[in-house]
């Protein structure tokens, strides 16, 4: 990949409208996870990897500014809605558990969101259809894969990857967010490479309340450009160039300005599983999965399971078995068979320079064949919110 | 009134679905005229007084439960929704200020609603038009009636209002909520008069978590009758039937308990304008306005205004005239006209033996005018929630 | 009440957003029945007697126009979501029912209403509670009341009553709609009557597409008003005054067009039973039940029932019974008691001068009792829609 | 790639949740193209990308069946609600249109969905924020670009690839709809190439009511797989194997069966931008660009048309150019420019043996520069509905 002439990667950072809804989908799947496992001590099936966040309308004004119209949040999809418990069928608050989730996630989320006056949660679960429960609930011991489906990862990440992802974990990190906290949360970062120069673009809204006036606004993207540029240093020797919020004209006083620090306020709709991959970036130049991995269930989704093995699979032969430049893999399911039995994997490896394929195969397959005997742990991972998912 | 052989008065008590939606309406108006005012000077058009509460579904069990579908409460109407402020247009927060007036409405009725969980509120309300505004701030000074309408009251209570109406806000006392916390929110009192046989039908949800089991249940319940019976004998001396959740069936269990303290959980819809009337009471047998008072604007909507008009004077004319057994007072508006002007105000008085007309006649009139004079009070102590309206 | 020095009257004739809510809750009710009796042999337990218009917003110009929001309608409720068929339990399609029955209902109310364009449909019916449904099942030959609650009526109406209703009737008859297309569905009427003078307000929006021009305009206002004069003159000797739209200022331009024909298509909203009573007026100086009919099971909710019993057994009365001057009937129930089995059954008689009550008493009571015993006819009529209820 | 080991092509047919969405948000932009040329004289800004389709419920039986909850369909985005025409502020009836367009698109996709009672069809369209519809205004001539974005695509498509596309577009072919009127348009088609071993996994829905029972399901299940095979042999010499809904346990009579054609029906939910790239297939082994087509702006939306773009160059180049066995093109915007001047155009070539670039670059280039010359033309092609887009 670094020595391809051409790299496009681009980041939806915590706060973009597309990151939000996959991040309430997902909170709603977790908590049905940990509400099953309490209740029932098993997680049942449910699919929540729809939803629709509708854009707001604010008037953000340096030093203040207000939320006009609410922003509206939907997940949607399907959940076993009652189980037997001590032999009496028991509900399952799917609405309740819902609601909370979206809302812890928001709060979570964001400094200057007020999820009781700008947000309108709302959910569209059905109860599960009744094949896909019986496939979920058939595996003993192993789930059963619920599709005909593909996970596709690889390692490593180029520079030009590792630099937008780590662009917007700066940007949105504890201590940044405590030096400079007029910077809101939808940081949006798109990488381009030509060669060997990298041009960061970012956008980066400004919390409006924090903001007095242009001269601070300004102040305030410089430092950001600056930093950015620090953080280049440690990953790349290329000429890296950081432009931040083009879209901004100074003279006509029109900036990235937002009462919430998110887009989402004011024109801009998400919808789940339109963001990041499983790495945490958008490489279309690279092998991607189109499905969301947001809101699936952790235990027979192979979409959102396969996705995750993949990408551990090939961190860990890229730096463990020494000889490998590139290794891309691709785990194929097939529907109704137990999910550390894939149909097929696949394994392609770009070695270094005079090593040959016999001489990694062996620890190779051994990453391979360990890492889909413990393919369970990584459900257990995911509901523990362990797992980087978009 | 209390000479005729049948009344029938009922009263929707606080947490009843209709109470509850009447109070969403209601609290946006209010929220809306206290932000007009402080941003604007003055109090800008608006008029909620359209509503709609779907009921939930609930999942009440002895010593605890759960709501399992949300309540979902929508609020709809018009408002302005953006005002000139030191010569520039100035965008009005309708959405934000509606979801949190709904909100603190809730929280402050309910003491196990929990709304982060239990309900979804929305609003619809859109941009006022042009001619209702035109005609709204057309008033210098006096406000000019948005509308022909009118308002109607009477006093006094009879014995059975009076009964039914206390029967209520006895329940829901703090005093009775710290005694009996199981009792829930959402009471609701019929009153049937026959002669001098009064039954009194009251529906008093329990709090399933503080309740549990059929035993304590019973005991709340006989609990509340006999407190209910007190509070007749200081009412009246006729004979009072008290019974209270009359289709339970304690054989099969069957009882009226409830995770948050009203049926809106489960089963019980609402729509604004259905409740209580400006006096607190359905009184089929008198005059009764069909207008919903809640949600409309309190400066120039007379649907409104002269319903509590009228029952401000029907009030201090019975209490402070002497020899008025019964009055009965309708105001009636004319479009356009400033709403001290009433196109007509009906007094129709029913005297104590040997009293004349002639006697009374001028007391009342100055009442009348001095009532229509001070009508602008009526619109701040409704801004200020100094005013039963439902 | 011809004697009473004031009189106030209202009609929301069809095509008012009130009316509109109440048709399309009404019609879900009918086309509920009609499928339970064919899927089921029995109409099963629903109640959908609440619901929302809220209206759009349009843009009509002399001559053309357009609806620019559509309206939203949505009717709430429970019924019954599923049901056993041969042994086999078998599912309602309450919402395909639901969407058909509001199409339906709305395309027969208006002329220049694009169901498909100008509104969006929508129902939130849940399953109903299983209390209410174990009553509605238990009777056995004759359904139990579902509620304490009771009907209301009276015969015959006054002058000004039978004014406004056939005022309204007149300008939405099929021939008025010929002669003159340009008069839109919502018509409203409202009565005053003062001593011998009656005020007839009439609100009538024309349609623009029909409508080129202010003159145009004027000319149809003029018509309507020298029409409702002559209908006028059928119905009383007493002094009427015709004012239609009174709201217009011509010089201004300001008039009352319509693209749709109903107000709700810009800036009106509806709720269901906010609307005519039973025999089709708002008459606030008589007794009137509050309760919904529209949408309410036409089996044993009494609240809707006992006010159509109510009022055909007083009108039977009125016309039956020589020597009745007016008759005020109610019928209160007793829930769980079979419906032809009320609690009471209060009849008020003004008699002619000269007539005694002995006189009327066996003929009046032969007439309750047979109303009584066939008050299973009214569900089949309401179902056949065969009756005025709002 | 036909020498890759392994090849994986996924195929959303006509009928698909995410086909359905994407044409809903398509249809809106289209519909709102004509109209503001048509009002105007020119495109207005809009992005309407964003969407969402709620499963509904549905009890499909053998010879019949029905809907019991309608799907919910709700696009969103942005849009101009109002723009000056002949010196007058004219407001464009985005919610009609909205509606308008979505029904007719549901009424050309299937056969059997009566868009009437199973479908609720809603919009949440705002007016377009003033930034981005400044940009878009400033064209003079030639659009400038809404966003630094990019498109890409390829040729030739593999065998497998033709497959998957040709397979999905047989069987929703008139003719086929005509000789086999039972399979629905729901279809999917994943292929899966494990060198020179094709695997076809088709799901095609059975029409209800055109199934009388398992027999007759299995028969078109087998005819289904027979012509797919012939079709396969005009395309591949490869061994191709067809399963057709795989999940079907015939034993339990559990098949593949739909009331309307589409298992949006039951249980399956859709978004906008989920579903094919520009070349109608998803190609997880291929460069892809994650952006949506489906409802953006055809006049400045890089996001679209960039990915048009590539498509028609790289087969202008593919099939017009002697010696290119494969091209791959990316073209990448930048922000505020001209949309006829990318901030880069990356052509890829993989050369047939014994050709060198020198020989093949003049043409090539003048392809591209062409292509770029008559960008415009592809807004045209969109608008007119003549561009496969997913």
């Amino acid at each position: 990949m670094e020595e391809r002439h051409v790299e496009i990667v681009e980041r939806k950072g915590r706060g973009h409208p597309d990151y939000v809804i996959d991040g309430a989908s997902e909170a709603v799947s977790r908590e049905l996870c940990k509400h099953y496992r309490k209740e029932f001590g098993v997680v049942l099936h449910h699919n929540i990897d729809k939803g629709l966040l509708v854009g707001g309308r604010a008037h953000p004004v340096f030093g203040g500014g207000e939320v006009i119209d609410p922003m509206y949040l939907v997940v949607a999809g399907r959940a076993m809605t009652s189980f037997p418990k001590n032999g009496v069928d028991t509900p399952v608050p799917v609405g309740s558990i819902s609601l909370k989730a979206i809302r812890a996630f928001l709060q979570e989320t964001f400094r200057f969101l007020d999820v009781d006056r700008h947000v309108i949660i709302d959910y569209r679960i059905k109860q599960s259809s009744m094949d896909l429960v019986s496939n979920f609930q058939a595996g003993a011991g192993m789930p059963l894969s619920n599709d005909t489906s593909f996970g596709v990862s690889y390692a490593p990440l180029s520079q030009t990857e590792r630099l937008v992802l780590e662009a917007e974990s700066y940007l949105n990190s504890r201590k940044v967010k405590k030096e400079l906290p007029e910077v809101g949360e939808d940081i949006k970062v798109m990488g381009l490479r030509k060669d060997s120069h990298i041009l960061l673009t970012i956008a980066a809204p400004q919390i409006s309340s924090l903001t007095p006036d242009l001269d601070h606004y300004i102040s305030v993207k410089e430092e950001v450009t600056g930093r950015i540029k620090d953080v280049a240093t440690g990953i790349t020797k290329r000429d890296v160039e950081v432009c931040v919020n083009t879209a901004d004209d100074l003279d006509r006083s029109i900036v990235y300005l937002t009462v919430t620090g998110t887009s989402a306020e004011q024109g801009d709709d998400g919808n789940t599983g339109r963001g990041n991959r499983v790495h945490g970036l958008i490489t279309p130049c690279r092998p991607m999965s189109l499905e969301a991995t947001a809101g699936k269930n952790p235990i027979n989704h192979v979409g959102k399971i396969y996705n995750v093995l993949a990408r551990q699979m090939a961190e860990k032969v890229y730096s463990e078995v020494e000889g490998i430049s590139e290794v891309y893999i691709k785990v194929l399911s097939q529907i109704g068979k137990p999910i550390d039995q894939p149909l097929m994997t696949d394994v392609q490896l770009i070695l270094s320079k005079g090593v040959t394929l016999h001489k990694v195969r062996g620890d190779v397959e051994s990453i391979v064949d360990e890492g889909l005997a413990d393919v369970c742990k990584i459900s257990e991972a995911i509901i523990d919110g362990k797992i980087l998912l978009f």
